[in-house]
């Protein structure tokens, strides 16, 4: 792992730009000198690590006392997209937009995206906890199918915040079952693109014992600031 | 209001007794002295307000700095009941138990117990918000059905954080379309006698256009601890 850059910001969190071979990701830590738990933050479907709602869900939980990592796995974020991938992305946009069905595309698409950010994520987990002062536990934040996915390959996943998930691979709809760690599942009441019975239909499949539920009025970029407050208290019961 | 009885808690909080006319209730008040928000608490049909969960939800608000109030309305607690009423209620444990509908039950038995809750909470509310030290705004915490009637009939109930509300009187189904506070809506997602499909599509219903759902695995008597601190922090947001 190479850090190419440091920045201290205004609430103390250091924020490092790192690669990891083709990888590139961001670390978030807080000023404490004491070993921290760590949590790993994806956003849905390929959105880069910078956008500035997950900056802001990085930064509040470093501050909480967390090492905060996002990467850009391969085809999402910075990294290199085809011209087949972005017309498939295109085609997934408009067809959200229009209400159509997007199953096929999931399979077609997103599926493949998933499976082969699973393994890049475990890489950047490695190496995270090989640096000094990260000693785990780990937690997961954020999208769904890679959560799934990260935390069915993964025993140290020990918790998992997930977000959205109406539509999800049928492979790891099918793993949900298996994932019997603590989880907190947030979602949109109206979220134009993740249909509300089939985000229930999932929390309901998953085998943990401890899972909760939150949802909020208005659509997927709605979600209040307090779920951000609400997650890192339900990292804190887990991971502290 | 007369009080009957009062006790200074391990955490400060004082807890008093009283009586206002037939109505005997309790009041829960934080050490400090400034002026403090108020939340009527109320458990689900009938169950007494001196019940042990209750009364550390109760507590635990106070502790927080509100000023935390319950009573017995008719029919409810220790107030008197007829043979009818006992009749009633064996019938709707058994019907429940046995995992069969309980909409007669509902309309014919607990709608005129809600339909009379609501007066009597409104004359508490009167009573309460003249006490010096009580400054409100006001919220309400607990059974469904009682907390859409007195948000419907009385614009000084600020925010609600309602329990369960699968089997709701039909009345107050209808009402929560005209609601429009603040609300955290809680239920057990396994809760044995409140069908959990009803529950959603009544959390859908309310007119609130800040609203948010928590939803934990168990049954009825199940939801963690956690919640009621969650609770607490809805109300900050909305009485603070």
């Amino acid at each position: 792992m190479d850090f190419t850059s440091e920045q201290r910001l205004d609430d103390g969190v250091l924020e490092r730009e790192f690669t990891l071979g083709e990888i590139p990701g961001t670390l978030w830590t807080p000023q404490s000198a004491a070993p921290t738990p760590l949590i790993l933050i994806a956003h849905n479907n390929g959105l880069p690590r910078r956008e500035a709602r997950l900056v802001a869900r990085a930064r509040h939980c470093a501050a909480q006392g967390y090492a905060v990592a996002s990467i850009d796995a391969a085809g999402c974020g910075e990294r290199p997209r085809s011209a087949a991938d972005e017309q498939a992305r295109a085609e997934l946009r408009r067809a959200m937009r229009a209400g159509e069905p997007v199953d096929d595309i999931f399979e077609s698409f997103i599926a493949p995206l998933v499976e082969n950010a699973v393994p890049e994520w475990r890489t950047a987990l490695d190496a995270l906890l090989a640096l000094p002062g990260i000693a785990g536990p780990v937690g997961y934040s954020g999208w769904t199918a890679v959560g799934i996915g990260l935390a069915a390959a993964e025993p140290r996943i020990a918790a998992a915040g997930l977000f959205a998930g109406g539509y999800v691979p049928r492979a790891q709809r099918e793993e949900a079952r298996q994932i019997t760690i603590p989880l907190l599942f947030l979602l949109q009441w109206d979220d134009e693109g993740n249909p509300r019975q089939r985000a229930l239909d999932l929390f309901d499949a998953f085998g943990s014992k401890e899972k909760t539920l939150h949802a909020n009025l208005g659509g997927h970029v709605g979600t209040p600031w307090f779920e951000v407050e609400d997650g890192s208290r339900f990292y804190d019961r887990h991971l502290k």
